[in-house]
């Protein structure tokens, strides 16, 4: 057996999976993985990673990206912006939003986005298919062939006055996604009650970005999650809770999973990092940490951080959604805008990443293995991008972070490379940052420099995949053989 | 101090309260009890109740009456049926609705009720006021006028596309029943998804009555109270749930109720004696059976069983709303309507108490203190009707059943007093029977006779009472100590 | 019909029950209730009660009268000093205890404490069985003999050295129980973590009372409950838990309650109006607020009402096991005894309801009704002593108090009449006071004067009723048509 | 850079890890694993892993080898072939027992164990020490001193007449633990329970093995889990619950996870593929299916594997203990023992991965990643044999077993290893079989034959690890700060 040429030795770094730690070389052939050992090589190149940690690059399994907002409100970045941003920060696959709105037709849609992530894309992608308008064309002829076509996950909204689906056409969705196979995503707050809130909080004069966090009362998420639960139970399909904010909604998730549901759910940094206080700032300034749901406060962190290491919450996206603080994005209303014409939403691709390696893995909560797991293994695992994504292993691609942990930054504005033009975690310290990414085995960043070629990224066909599948149990109004033999699904 | 000529005497009685038992004479003046003990007298009259048990007439607080659906249907009975078949039944106060629809003002249709009863009534009687159109006139003007006028309750549909009352719109009508200080009451169940299912089953032909016990998917109920709830308690408000069917449903509620939430809640005879099982008649027949939320399982009938005697469950009403079987009611339609065309609900009045009695007394099921409190006194005292109303007690009024608990009696449609033209427990026999009814001292049902003029009843003016005071616990949402200052309530 | 000459008219008070509040008098004629009424008469005596309650006279179901302790000390009262405190304080009927001590006969032990009582008992009076000694005589001859005698309930230990069961033989006595159709009333403390706080708090020199507190940690309570539910379930036995102090424990019990089982527990006024602060005195002094289990915090406080609240505990009783704060008490072990060596009991029969009265009449806690149902009715109804006892009833016994709502009452030691010469609440004010007391028609208690004789008490014969009644729903375990035929009882 | 002369390739066969599956070989130097990849070579010897499955050799945490039981009997394996028997059925490390006595000193003990392991074990080892003599000496002594030489785990019983643990010695054990950073492992079932249901069934003529299965009442499983976690919480030592059995036992560790405890737990192959009703044989014959606990019913098994799922559970061991069906062992009081005269255990070793490959990886249920995860990462993580066990990763020991996912094969009491002469799976078939095993780079079974030499086993010596940490947060009673300064801990 002759030896091979690898073409790409990253040598004698700390390599880590879900599982493992270990000191090794990754040998790159082409775009994958080809070996893992000691003493590697040769091969035509090397990447130095003594003191290294070499991990899975990121998978952010939800985020918007060149979006046209209900609003009409284009977001900050376009793919190029926001994928390079990502890239930065130790990402290298991407799952934004195909968005239907109400009278577009979806295969139009997911064509018009695939077009700009084509031109623009730095690392590969996929899309969620966002859809607001669950007409009979939309869900007997795109969907199902758009789900074939390599769009395993379907999103809604049950809030939003121009996104939101009701119960009796969530269902038809939730059937059509069982049908197609698809994984269904959701945003799910209670309209009514935020609605309600809005109303009552603006009607007071309570204007200011901090009413935002009270005006989605909490119970508006809970009931949301127990509804759509529910739902989703009645017909057997599996859903993915999207952005987990309070330790009520977190055990609605818990109990349901008990009960044997295919229930998955995510959290983000700011649900971890950022409360309700953080919108209490002088002025409109607080508009800079609106999004929805809103943080909340720090018995709910600490209970998302146990709902992720007993395995409640899956994942960590970032729900990048940004908007410039300033008459094209935030202010958009003008410059004293209450916090109901406030666009929602947050820059956060770049960093996901480095402040959870903070928290995790150099302040050593849940620690590395589960940082991988968290924001890489298990977002490609559920939204079937594993084995090619979100792991170091064998044959996958050659998507690779590797990590200083010594190197200590303090976040600011002017260094994040999206067009948000600001961060909300400006000012805090952390300690690990990504130094060296690579994408199917091309280094994409390297010394604060990016490297690779807009639309070099490429398009993550995937069917629903495991997680999609129904369990096969019917509730007793769905099953036929408990109902007067009527047969729904 | 010299005797006093009673008016009346019940003469030797086994006198019942929901906590004692014990045998005694009633001593009735004018219109109320002055005197309970043996060895009583003299009365210018007296009845002979030995061998009989003597208990405070019934209160059912959950009947239609001569009222108009959101269809247009007005259903069988007027007044004067309907308080002649509660009499015959052992009952002497009923509380029934005045059902707002889209475009009345609401003080017109309570007026207009009055009218109605005050013709025909030979029972004493309140109103739940319905809110079906909650304008700002609905709720800032004529709620609060009609509270104060002794209309101390509301009910609110979350279903039926006509009566439905929406997230948002409920929680302005919560607020106001909290301002007013008046109970709310609720039909709760997810509208969305009973129909979808409604849809669903008739796409595929199921049209049969039986397949309406399905459309209810069994969720739709747990949903809507854990929904309602959770609004509920945003507000402190506190609430009724009305004919509570499901298990899951009484599971809702007892969660509630342990975390010190001021959630009340009934059900019927019809979730207690009927399954679905009995809508699988031949052809349209199972129409008579069909009620809405429909019977369930026998499973169920435990639950809430169990439900009842522990508290959870606090009230057994009727819900009567009887429609003929012909083409003025269930068939108006047609003869062979789909299950979705046929008017929901049974008669109840009459049979409401000796079913229960049967079960409860008879066949010992909780037994005759647990089956005067759930019929009478409860709700009484919930709906502020107490101590006038369901009480033995000096000084109430001498509202008052006599039981011959011996009797047996068949069902049938020809022995019902209201104008159903049937009742859906034909065929059953009970044992126990209310032989003699006095409302308000006078002897109103004897011999199998009605003496009472329609009219003679009278409105029963009422506030909301101890039961719709709130608890003065705000969740964090609403509490302006903990919210940056904002007072919602 | 001629008119009664009643023995004695209580005129024109508020006559109160579980249910009902109105103004009325009350007739009796010899030992018992003969009407309610208003303008009764003539009687031979008259009471004037205008302005005063008139109330069932409280049922305590939980006190240790003339009681040796496991160590061999008598507590400090007679059955004369302490029924005469519990008249004092509006109680008419007392259940204590016959405590049998290892090596003990059962039967002797009965006959013992009945010759006690028999001679200095101003109340009527009945027994739980204390079983320490479970031999097969006690099981198999004593126990059913004594029960059939009308001693209808069992009480045992889960802690204490010389007094606790463990499991197996506990197996044994509920089944015991059982067979005999007697109520099992247990102290569910576990004993092996009490034993080892102990153990551990006195290594480290925390020997002052306040340690009491510590060393009972708060899980001991739920475990035990927890454990004697379940082998109480597995042999389908009532049980009386009694003292609950915990949050946790009141959560226990409710659930067992929610799964249809038949769990009754009560509190005691030490754990409502007492913390473990209370212990925290300098010295010694602490001693005097020691009981076990013992007081715990202000959030418990609240379970307990609410659970009184929702009738998951049923009644309120005084536990009164009054101990000298001497050296033939308390201090029995010297005057400077760590928290081990201290006798444990308060004194309570005579604050019981004063101190509840004043919480729950006029200050509104749950209100006069539930005062009556948890102080006096459901005590009787459990312990099956109703009708007699615990009603305002016709034919029931006149145990009668008759409380002045505006007295305000300073409590002080001096003024207690049992023997501890001292009360743990000294210096707390009162509003309510129970001015007149009438024993089977007798006036026992007036103007601040005791009249009865002692020994006028009478036994209460009575078998386990109603509530010892198993529900005949046996677990898998012990079912024999799910157990390869097996019938273990 | 020289290529590495490997001294072993396993050559092109499936490798999985808890997370990855792919093709690829695997090169080892010396006793490790050196790379992984694809086209790896030269070295000196390669096996041909085509079409198998690669897996890390498997971790059986919970066996008895050549233990003498408290009766008095060894079991019928010597470590030779116990450890030849796991092999075979490609397992590769072990946790056995050192297992006190009362009266024996733990060192001892200890000593005598790694004499036997030392002369047989063919496959690597650690031991967990049993204490059932929680003598200061062992305690304060040798528990500190043997933890610090590698021996992490404790165990203790909550059962059986001479190996129990009473509650209050168990808090010490569990400081004991805490104080040593060591994994407190328990069998935890009532004892008091088991031996009241074992006396009755005796008494009443139910001596047939299948008995036994009812005489371990469900309950006494969830009730010592219960007081066992909840003692543990007490001090804030990490527990690991062996063998669960019961849904309800499932149920109580995922609410005390659920409350961020740090509770483990496992179940074997017997409660997943057995019932109670394998008991039910003829004669004495189900003797061979006894052990403790018992099987239970089908509704277990389900609960077990979704708890498995969940993670609620986190391994499945065999707890072998394997007695032969003579007058040895089984039989060992005579030809016609009842049931509580048999000895318990079943032999396990050899079929736990063959039992679990076929219904996870062939039939299916769960797959190949949580096969790996549960049966041996899982179970080297949590008892701190990882990284070097449990893992196929750079570094790592080369245990490794060989699958061929094709092979069927028909368990037969003849084909086993172990000395017992009989399994309790005999009979049934299985498809997927471990067709070679390495332990640290040596083939040690291969075409059906073993070459490791006995006393070729290493003894693991290992530290309590991450998994035995407190968790840092002290309940009430123990935390200084809450109860009056008192330091428990």
């Amino acid at each position: 057996m002759t030896e091979p040429a690898y073409d790409l030795i990253i040598r004698g770094g700390r390599v880590a999976t879900t599982t493992d730690m270990f000191e090794a070389d990754i040998a790159i052939s082409g775009e994958s993985i080809a070996a893992i050992g000691r003493g590697l090589g040769p091969a035509k190149r090397e990447i130095d990673a003594r003191g290294k940690f070499v991990l899975p690059g990121g998978v952010d399994s939800h985020c918007h990206i060149e979006q046209l907002s209900a609003a009409g409100i284009v977001n900050a970045d376009t793919f190029e912006s926001a994928t390079t941003s990502a890239a930065f920060g130790g990402t290298t696959s991407v799952i934004s939003f195909a968005a239907q709105h109400v009278g577009m037709q979806l295969s139009q849609v997911v064509e018009d986005y695939h077009g700009l992530a084509r031109k623009g894309a730095v690392i590969d992608y996929a899309f969620h298919m966002i859809v607001a308008d669950p007409t009979r064309e939309t869900l007997e002829r795109d969907l199902p062939a758009l789900i074939r076509q390599g769009h395993g996950s379907i999103k809604i909204f049950m809030t939003y006055d121009r996104l939101k689906i009701d119960d009796e056409p969530l269902l038809d969705i939730l059937v059509a996604a069982r049908e197609g196979g698809a994984m269904l995503c959701a945003h799910a707050e209670n309209h009514g009650i935020i609605s309600w809130m809005v109303k009552r909080l603006l009607a007071r004069g309570y204007t200011a970005p901090k009413y935002h966090a009270i005006s989605h009362a909490r119970f508006s998420e809970a009931e949301a999650f127990n509804r759509l639960i529910g739902m989703a139970a009645l017909v057997d399909q599996p859903i993915m809770i999207f952005h987990v904010s309070t330790a009520e909604g977190a055990k609605v998730i818990r109990d349901a999973r008990g009960q044997g549901l295919k229930v998955f759910a995510e959290t983000c940094p700011q649900y971890l990092f950022m409360t309700a206080e953080d919108l209490d700032k002088p002025g409109i300034e607080g508009a800079k940490w609106m999004c929805s749901p809103p943080p909340r406060r720090a018995p709910d962190q600490e209970a998302l951080w146990q709902a992720l290491s007993l395995g409640d919450l899956q994942t960590i996206s970032s729900d990048h959604a940004p908007y410039r603080f300033d008459e094209t994005g935030k202010l958009r209303a003008g410059p004293n805008p209450n916090f109901k014409q406030v666009a929602n939403g947050l820059p956060g691709l770049e960093l996901r990443l480095p402040l959870l390696f903070d928290a995790m893995v150099s302040k050593g909560r849940l620690g590395l293995n589960k940082f991988v797991e968290l924001t890489a293994t298990a977002p490609a695992k559920i939204y079937n991008l594993h084995p090619k994504k979100g792991a170091i292993a064998i044959g996958a691609d050659a998507d690779i972070a590797l990590w200083d942990p010594d190197k200590r930054v303090t976040i600011s504005d002017a260094m994040m490379h999206d067009l948000a033009g600001y961060t909300p975690f400006a000012g805090r310290s952390v300690q690990g940052w990504p130094v060296t990414v690579l994408s199917r085995g091309r280094v994409i960043v390297d010394g604060g420099k990016i490297s690779a070629r807009p639309g070099s990224g490429q398009f993550l066909a995937r069917s629903g995949g495991e997680a999609a599948k129904p369990i096969g149990r019917l509730v007793p109004d769905m099953d036929p053989e408990q109902n007067f033999g009527a047969k729904l699904l």
